[in-house]
C-alpha cells in the first residue's frame, strides 16, 4: 500500500482548524548565551491549545465528522497529549469524548484531560495495550476512533505546523522534529519537502523508544520488544506503515537522545526562556547539544519545542502551602475590594 | 521634588537596550476558554531574557556607566528578578557584579544568579534591609549602585516595554500592571499616557505589600510596618518618592490581590498556555478573576506577565530522579550516536 500527503490536503486542514488553533511564536531573539549556534531559532509550540501540536490533528479529525459521529462522540487512546488535545477539542465542539490511557501517562494529565469533560479509562502497561481496548471499545459502541498518528486527518492536521514554520522562517533550511509514532514528524515533513525540497529534516528519538529509526533501518515496521524511556509521549512500542512510508519519503536523518540529555536540555529551556516542558519538548535540544546532530551549516535551523505538559503540580502545591501559611492579611491597612 | 519621565528619555532607552533585549509576544488567539472577556491580551514578558522586565532596567543602567565604573562593577540588592537581571547584563556585558539577597529571595533565584558569575550576599530580613546594607557597600568600594526602582535609567528601561506594548496593540485603551516598588507601573505607565493618555492605566498590589495604594491614599510615601505576601518581588515595605509621584500622575486605578488569588492565577496560565510563573506574574489575572476590575468596556485591554521566575527545582529533581531510574538503555537496538 502507498500513502501520500498532499500539500492541497495539509492546506485544507490549515484553513479548516485556524479558528481553532494558536499560530504558535518563535522565542523572539537575542538567545541569553551562545552555547548553540546563533542563527537558531526555537518554534514554541507548546504555547499551542492543550500545550502540544495534537490540538491540530485532533481539530482536524473532529471538524470532518458527519452530525452522527459528532452525536455518538469520539474515542482515543494516548500517552497524553493527543487525548488532552482530543478532549479540549471535543470540549470546544461540543461532542461526548472518552480516552484510554496507559499506565505510563502521569496523574496530572489524567486530570486535565478528565477536567475538559471527557471521561478517562486507565487500561494496560503501554499505549498499545490501551489502544487496542480503545479500538475494541469503538467498534462496540460505534464511537469514531481518532488514531493518535495512524490517521490521514491527524497527519494532515500534524502537517499544518509545517506549513506555519515555512511562513515564520520562509527560508528554512533544516527542521527538528521529536518523533513518538510519527505522526509529527511525517505530516511537517510532507509540507516542508513539497514547499521547499531542499531543506534537511532531522528526527529525534528517545534511546529507549526507537522505533522510527529501528523501523527505517530495517524497511518495515519492527515492534519493539519493549519501551523505556521518560518522554511518554514519544513512547509507542511501534510506528505505523503510513508514517514509516512518509517519514522514508521524507525525512533525512534520526538521531537519538537519553533521558538524561532530555531532562538537562529541558533545565537549559527554563533557564533561557522560561518555558517548562515536557521530556519529548526538549529531545530537539538534546540532540544539539549532545552532538548528534550539527547545525552549524544551516543559516536558518529551527527546533520545534513540540509539548509543554511537564508534570508541575509539586510546583503549585508548594505556593498553595505557602499561600495558606500567608493568607491572614496584615494589620492596618484595606483589604482586597 | 518633582520627577519627570519624558517619552524621548524612554525612545532613546529602547533604542539603546534594542540589542541585548526581546521583544516579547503577545499569547496568540484564541484564548482556551471563555473565562475572561475574549478581547483580553497578554503580553508574555516572562519570555523576557532573565525571566523578566527587569532586564530592560538593568541594560539601560550599565550601558551608561563611563569606563572607570564599568571597570569596578556594579551592586545591587534585590528580591530577585532585579538581581537576576543585573547579574544577566553584567555578564553580558562584562563587567562585575554584587547581588545583596533578602531571606525571602528563593534558593532558586540565588543558584541563577550566582551562575552568572555575580557575587550574591544574603543580609536581612526583607529587602530593605538588604538594601541598606548594599548602599553602604557600594559607597565603601565605589562600586556603582543600581536601585531596582528609585532610579532614573530603571524607570526609562522599564518604561521601553509600555512603548513596545503600545507597537504590539496600538489601540490599547487597558493595561494592567502588577506593583512592586512601583518602577514598572511609573516608566509604563508614563510611556502609554504621553502616548495615549486616554488609556486607563490599572496597578496590582498584593494585599499584603499594599505599599503603593496606601501611600496613593495618604498622598506621600508610608512605609508598611511588615510586608506579607507569597510574591516576594512585589515586596518592598515602602515604594519611593519618585514612583509615587510618577504613578500619582499616570496611573488611573490600584486593586489588590490575596496571595491564594495569585497561584490559582499561576494554575489557570498553566492550564490556559503552559506558561509557568511566579506569583508576581499572575497577580494581574488575579485582580480579574476576583473582580478587582472589570475590563468588560474596553475593546483592546492587556494584561501584563511580568515575570515567571517561579521556583520549578521540584519538577527537575523528579524527572532527573525519573531518568537516572530509566538510564539503562533497552538490550537490542542501538544506542545514541
Amino acid at each position: 500500500m502507498s500513502y501520500d500527503l498532499p500539500l492541497a490536503a495539509i492546506q485544507a486542514a490549515h484553513q479548516r482548524i485556524a479558528p481553532y488553533i494558536r499560530h504558535t511564536p518563535l522565542l523572539p531573539l537575542p538567545p541569553l548565551r551562545d552555547d548553540l549556534p546563533s542563527q537558531l531559532r526555537l518554534k514554541l509550540e507548546n504555547l499551542q491549545v492543550s500545550g502540544s501540536f495534537k490540538a491540530r490533528g485532533a481539530f482536524n479529525n473532529l471538524l470532518q465528522l458527519d452530525q452522527r459521529q459528532r452525536a455518538r462522540g469520539v474515542i482515543t487512546a494516548s500517552g497524553g497529549n493527543h487525548g488532552l488535545a482530543l478532549a479540549y477539542a471535543a470540549h470546544r465542539l461540543g461532542l461526548p469524548a472518552t480516552v484510554y490511557l496507559p499506565a505510563t501517562a502521569s496523574e496530572d494529565r489524567e486530570g486535565r484531560i478528565a477536567a475538559w469533560g471527557a471521561r478517562v479509562i486507565r487500561y494496560g502497561a503501554a499505549w498499545d495495550d490501551a489502544d487496542a481496548k480503545a479500538q475494541e471499545h469503538a467498534a462496540a459502541e460505534g464511537l469514531a476512533y481518532i488514531h493518535p498518528f495512524d490517521a490521514q486527518h491527524t497527519l494532515e492536521g500534524q502537517g499544518t505546523l509545517g506549513l506555519e514554520l515555512l511562513d515564520d522562517v520562509p527560508e528554512l533550511d533544516c527542521a527538528l522534529i521529536a518523533i513518538g509514532g510519527g505522526g509529527l514528524i511525517a505530516g511537517m515533513a510532507a509540507a516542508i519537502k513539497q514547499r521547499r525540497p531542499g531543506a534537511w529534516i532531522v528526527g529525534v528519538e528517545p534511546v529507549g523508544a526507537a522505533s522510527m529509526r529501528r523501523s527505517v533501518e530495517a524497511g518495515r515496521v519492527v515492534p519493539l520488544p519493549e519501551v523505556r524511556t521518560i518522554a511518554d509521549t514519544l513512547a509507542p512500542r511501534a510506528v505505523s506503515e503510513r508514517t514509516l512510508e512518509i517519514t522514508r519519503r521524507y525525512v533525512d536523518e534520526i538521531v537519538l537522545v537519553d533521558d538524561a540529555q532530555m531532562v538537562a536540555a529541558m533545565r537549559w529551556l527554563w533557564i533561557e526562556c522560561n518555558q517548562l516542558v515536557e521530556p519529548a519538548g526538549a529531545a530537539v535540544l538534546a540532540a544539539l547539544f549532545n552532538g548528534a546532530v550539527r547545525i552549524d551549516k544551516y543559516a536558518h535551523p529551527v527546533a520545534l519545542i513540540c509539548g509543554g505538559n511537564a508534570a508541575a503540580e509539586s510546583v503549585f502545591a508548594m505556593y498553595e502551602q505557602a499561600a495558606g501559611n500567608n493568607r491572614e492579611p496584615p494589620r492596618g491597612y484595606p483589604t482586597a475590594n
